[in-house]
């Protein structure tokens, strides 16, 4: 039987981004494919927990079959593998995601949601980005890597409880190296552009720009990006600290981390 | 000046949970609470990039300056932290969530979203949980183990990118205890109740059993709330993987992790 791989993504179904992932992969295996109806950037891990979800198969594309679902990246993962999915998934391929999730942004990411949400049901899970948030962006940067991960993580499987989270620059010439790094230190600014609506109230939209915290020549999924190399980022589902010392207010002999 | 201290939930504006909090910090600072104007349970680190933001000024509480805004737990601080503080909080603390977020529960919160979202902003941060899901939830359990724990977050701060997850449970005698541990490896079952509307087409709903997949002697946070004791566990911002080798796939040499 081939092995069974299940794309999802954040940008929505009609995103190209997840066309152009599909069509790499069906030469490896069966895809199913789940999306969000819409665009939903930024959801993290977010998921339904109070409200009905529904989950529709639309047109087959290239031979894959096609779901989309009114919730989050996480709710396609779950409902999903709960109600299309007749055995275990080899693979689950999140992306290609139209902009960066590198740095801080896997935090805030849908597209590494899903794939975190992979990996939490034991599936070896990628999640793919390329740096361009255009809709018209021209994937064929990622392919050649895209294939190579994929392939490489179907043969070789990923350890427990690690997902990977893979970026690709689009400016320059394309490129031709790859590396397993960490995560730059980096944050957004965060700043708000102010409107006043015609009743005189105010409201807010998110901008900001991102500031690598970073020295220049530390080698980070950031430096990759800067550099033309393509980052591969081990992220651990494990979120404990065990660095963190005993602070002074816990009482003596209470902690049990290690 | 007093300390500054930034309040926030996911439970929303109106959740008992957060004005037991604010009462047992406004004797440690000045507070100022953001919560989202309605309960958003399980939003992680989700935040809002393609929708505009409202952020309203509410009834003071005990001295506490209120707002609310229409966004996730994590824009209540983002948007916040823009709008409404005019310096560096000292604490941030989130919750007190009606229900737990040991273990996994840690990736989905919206509470530890909020805080992780703190630590981000350099801010000594703690998610406060308490087990019982119920609105009329007796927060008395917690109240000691808040006081000594925002005390001593005060006073000593937190290391660089690490938040606290605590969690308290309601069940037996009141806990007198407390142990810094690690997140527990578990997961939910992801059951969906199947309905029927009434033009025939089916929708879900989330519920599902959670599954602790530690030995039963090993001490996690699920253990503690198991054994009526207090869980605190260190929160790592950095989610890279340092533990993760080499694949045959990626070129030799390439990697830049260590």
């Amino acid at each position: 039987m081939r092995p069974l791989i299940f794309v999802t993504n954040d940008d929505g179904i009609e995103a190209p981004g997840v066309f152009c992932l599909i069509d790499r992969l069906l030469p490896m295996g069966d895809v199913i494919c789940v999306c969000p109806d819409s665009p939903r950037s930024a959801q993290s891990m977010a998921l339904t927990v109070n409200a009905p979800l529904r989950i529709e198969r639309v047109e087959d594309y290239h031979g894959a079959k096609m779901y989309k679902t009114n919730g989050t990246p996480v709710d396609c993962v779950k409902l999903g593998m709960h109600t299309v999915v007749d055995r275990k998934p080899s693979l689950l391929a999140s992306g290609i995601n139209h902009g960066s999730n590198a740095s801080i942004n896997v935090l805030y990411s849908g597209t590494m949601g899903a794939a975190m949400e992979g990996c939490a049901f034991g599936i070896p899970s990628v999640g793919f980005s390329l740096t361009d948030h255009s809709m018209q962006a021209d994937f064929s940067p990622c392919l050649p890597f895209v294939d190579r991960i994929s392939e490489g993580v179907l043969r070789e499987g990923l350890p427990e409880s690690i997902c990977l989270n893979v970026n690709i620059p689009h400016f320059g010439p394309a490129p031709t190296e790859m590396r397993l790094v960490k995560a730059a230190k980096g944050n957004w600014s965060d700043e708000y552009k102010e409107y006043t609506d015609p009743n005189g109230k105010k409201f807010y939209w998110l901008t900001g720009t991102f500031s690598n915290y970073e020295p220049d020549n530390e080698v980070t999924d950031q430096w990759c990006l800067s550099n033309g190399i393509v980052s591969v980022v081990a992220v651990s589902l494990d979120r404990t600290a065990t660095e963190f010392h005993i602070p002074g207010w816990l009482p003596n002999g209470k902690s049990s981390v290690f």
